[in-house]
């Protein structure tokens, strides 16, 4: 089975420089033979990915929170629609095998807690400027199983994905 | 966008019966281009017919009611763990294009009440011989907006399925 | 623990009939101490049960679809705002210990689905005129272990639904 | 209708403070009329708080994430089984008019997002000594329409939690 690496980050207050760290990863996992998973909306880390991975002939499957497919990001090879709102968050940590996170403020955060709550692996892009920052490098429970760890470069964060996703 | 054509049915209840037409189904649904959207698990009509579309390379999106990624069927491009029990079935019903039904007890029900919900087309191969049979050919409610329809065979439940898929 | 009785059927489509059952049922479940549980907006059935339960100082508590408070029933005691749409419908069918349905279309039909796929006791009040008419005295299943129960008026079917919540 | 305050935190984590704390938020939210909202488990500070409000005679409603009824704290008026996991951290966010945090961990995080993300009051207990830690007295996004409040007690935390929900 490929790889499912999910990007979050970022939505609408995505800056220029989330979109084009985005538009990279995605282009890398599809390069790799990955699927990429991500929100799905047209807006943000989650379009530009898709719009990377697509344009390279990989598969993009996005986890929507509402019911109306004409808001989805056209870059999606699978809209997937929860009409769960957030509560769909949780579905992305739980089915990638691995999780980039590019800037994002409370919705990306509660998508690395999910996928944090079951252990799966997290790169943090490390200009990404977002909430997550505060935890990048450092494990977010007493448990101590699971460290938010960091990458420099879409590169080194989609190698790491990769490599963690396989174990 | 290619059609999203979700199969659903019966489960572990599944007979030989049901387990040749959704394997048939899924061939032809990945033969004619469409993404196989199912619910996801190693058994009865969702791994049937996972197993007919990725023998023909067909992509399948499986959702899953579980966390456990162990306990999907081997036939998905993309397993979406959900951790959110029957309440994926919700899921299914908002994101198919169309949805075909082989069979299937009260899980199955609630997955063709959500998608008739939504107005997707719905198809209901005759010999399925399950719950949603007592609404075959009928409307659900009042609004009389959406038949639940009816096909003969497998052919025929996917030509419509694609047909209504693109309205 | 009070007994928490879900009563579940019409919306916008209730009927005079429909208001009035659903009304004497939510005064009778308060009269004999049990908490109301209930969609939670303000139509049909719903509403109806809860204005009957909360006049005569009964506990309702509404699960709703949205996250608006505003479109609430103005009866519930306790309004729980889900945003998950109508995957609302798995936790009334969850967490009642008995449901009681007053007529109903395809959402209703799903919620008595999620009450019987976990074998609790269900009441159809007969002359209701819903979907689940359909499934009214019979088993929904191959494994015939839930009856879709028959009551023929208020007071029975709140008499049978405190009964076997207790079981 | 009755403020309803959610108080989240530490689980099986908690620590006798956390215990301490919760019961006796729990015991004023009821003493002031309200209806206390908690995650529901028979652990740390959700059971904490669901004690000292019902030994108060207040009502306690648990949104569970399980199905199971017999894992709940024995000390709710109204368990609500969800079956839908973490996501029902969504829930307890969209529905409290307030929340009190003690302590928690990553899924403290997500409760406390999702209530930040629907703007409701959000007061953590200053010496809780958890995750959320990292944001009290901060906006945790670009908006700054919310800020995480600081409590130095119960006592405090309980009024300004009514002051607000009340707003």
């Amino acid at each position: 089975m490929k790889p499912l690496i999910a990007v979050v980050g970022h939505g609408k207050n995505a800056g220029p420089i989330h979109i084009k760290l985005a538009e990279n990863i995605g282009r890398l996992i599809a390069k790799k033979g990955g699927v990429l998973l991500c929100g799905g909306k047209a807006e943000g880390v989650m379009d530009a990915a898709a719009k990377g991975a697509s344009e390279q002939g990989g598969i993009v499957v996005g986890i929507l929170p509402g019911s109306d497919k004409s808001k989805t990001s056209k870059f999606l090879t699978v809209p997937i629609l929860t009409g769960m709102g957030f509560a769909r968050n949780q579905i992305l940590g739980f089915s990638c095998d691995a999780m980039i996170v590019v800037g994002g403020g409370v919705g990306t955060l509660t998508e690395v807690a999910y996928a944090y709550a079951c252990e799966k692996p997290i790169i943090y892009l490390k200009p990404g400027n977002g909430l997550v920052e505060q935890f990048s490098g450092k494990y977010m429970d007493e448990k101590k199983t699971v460290k938010i760890l960091e990458a420099n470069d879409p590169e080194e964060a989609v190698e790491m994905a990769f490599k963690l996703a396989n174990k």
